[in-house]
């Protein structure tokens, strides 16, 4: 399962071009980290919150697809994200897990942390879709 | 105003880096392109829904300040995306408009198209915060 | 179609107890009206967002319905609502229409509109599923 | 603090038509249930997914009021719920919590579970906005 999520994240050009890294993937339980980097920052100099958006995206992703059937992938049906605090620091983890997962429809919550911050400055409630057998699609 | 917009637009490293530009502003509305980028796909070759979700949100954000008070910056508080299609095409278009201002908080919708599409691939509802007399935070 | 709407709408508790009418049904666009009651206001008086939000989940869910094959049920698989202001006023009314119909998820938005007030006081974007050979499930 | 959002809910006519109860409330934390009744179902016959948002939003209104200052009252900015199963069964407990709170945005995550089924078969994460010094809102 592990290899199967570390070789669809490297097939995501976003994923590489943003420097993020899988650090911990269990059954339903994907961990992931990001750098602060100024290109890819909004006005105010913080990284831009469409950063921390693709990393908890895919970070839930890949939770969900964790818990399909091997022959599943995964698409993002929709998500909403909350910006608790402006994303101010050096290192940033990010922490997805599955709620509750149909054949169909997985939905997953994110958490993003700054540097040693306990409170997330972001939250996700994520859901993915499993597509079958949908040619050129896999993970 | 316009001039407003795009210095803040132009301190964004995130849409120098995306190749985002800004095509049309008017009060409430505002409109932008966006590329297909090898450096910005998910797993499957399109382009990743945070490369699309981090210009609506921006496109949300800039309409949001276009009708703030000049002496507001703007945060993103938080968005829903849902994600009706993959992003597969070469340019994409994305819209928004603000659908009503309070002081605080503005809610804005976005709508991502791709190429000649005239259905939207992704929408958007987002609330947007003004924040006033913070020093550092402008646009 | 119409009147499978208007079947599956007879058959809702929630929709008889508040009052809830639909006043237009046409293909991917659904109005409804609501008024104000005493038994469904928050603690201010108003009416509570909850209601507000039954009705338009409902109205999105028959947008979402009139578009499906005969054979579909639909269920709601969730929404984002956001509150411009309180529900003020003596009659309200809901306007849902289809954004962009799949096989299995239909996404649809929804307004909210106070008295003569043309500008909304609540926004929704909803998911809708539509259920096929489901024993015991139709409309 | 219990006092005060007993005595808000309390001026809720919509709580008290639900049949909803407060049955825990501590400080970011509050717990509530609610019963079947074939009052507010959906088409199906399954409890409408508006009334369970109801529940879950007031809770999430009261968790947030729990951590806010006594001159402030609550009102609900937005929501996302997304609906995992039906709402079978016959009493339902909707548990919400405090993710992080600002002065004026409370963000708060709610579950609903069915009966003695310990996944939630509904997750909600909600934006609160504190008001203060408006004449006739409080709690």
């Amino acid at each position: 399962m592990r290899a199967r999520l570390q070789a669809s994240f490297d097939r995501q050009g976003m994923m590489s071009t943003l420097g993020a890294e899988v650090t911990a993937a269990d059954r339903g339980r994907v961990e992931m980290t990001l750098r602060h980097d100024d290109r890819f920052t909004q006005q105010h100099g913080f990284l831009h919150a469409g950063a921390v958006a693709s990393v908890l995206d895919t970070a839930c992703g890949y939770a969900a697809l964790s818990v399909m059937t091997p022959d599943a992938a995964v698409l993002t049906a929709g998500y909403t994200i909350n910006l608790l605090a402006p994303a101010a620091g050096e290192r940033f983890t990010i922490i997805s897990e599955v709620v509750r997962a149909g054949r169909t429809l997985v939905v997953c919550r994110g958490e993003a942390f700054a540097d040693g911050d306990p409170r997330p400055f972001a939250v996700m409630q994520a859901t993915m879709t499993a597509v079958y057998n949908q040619p050129g699609l896999s993970g």
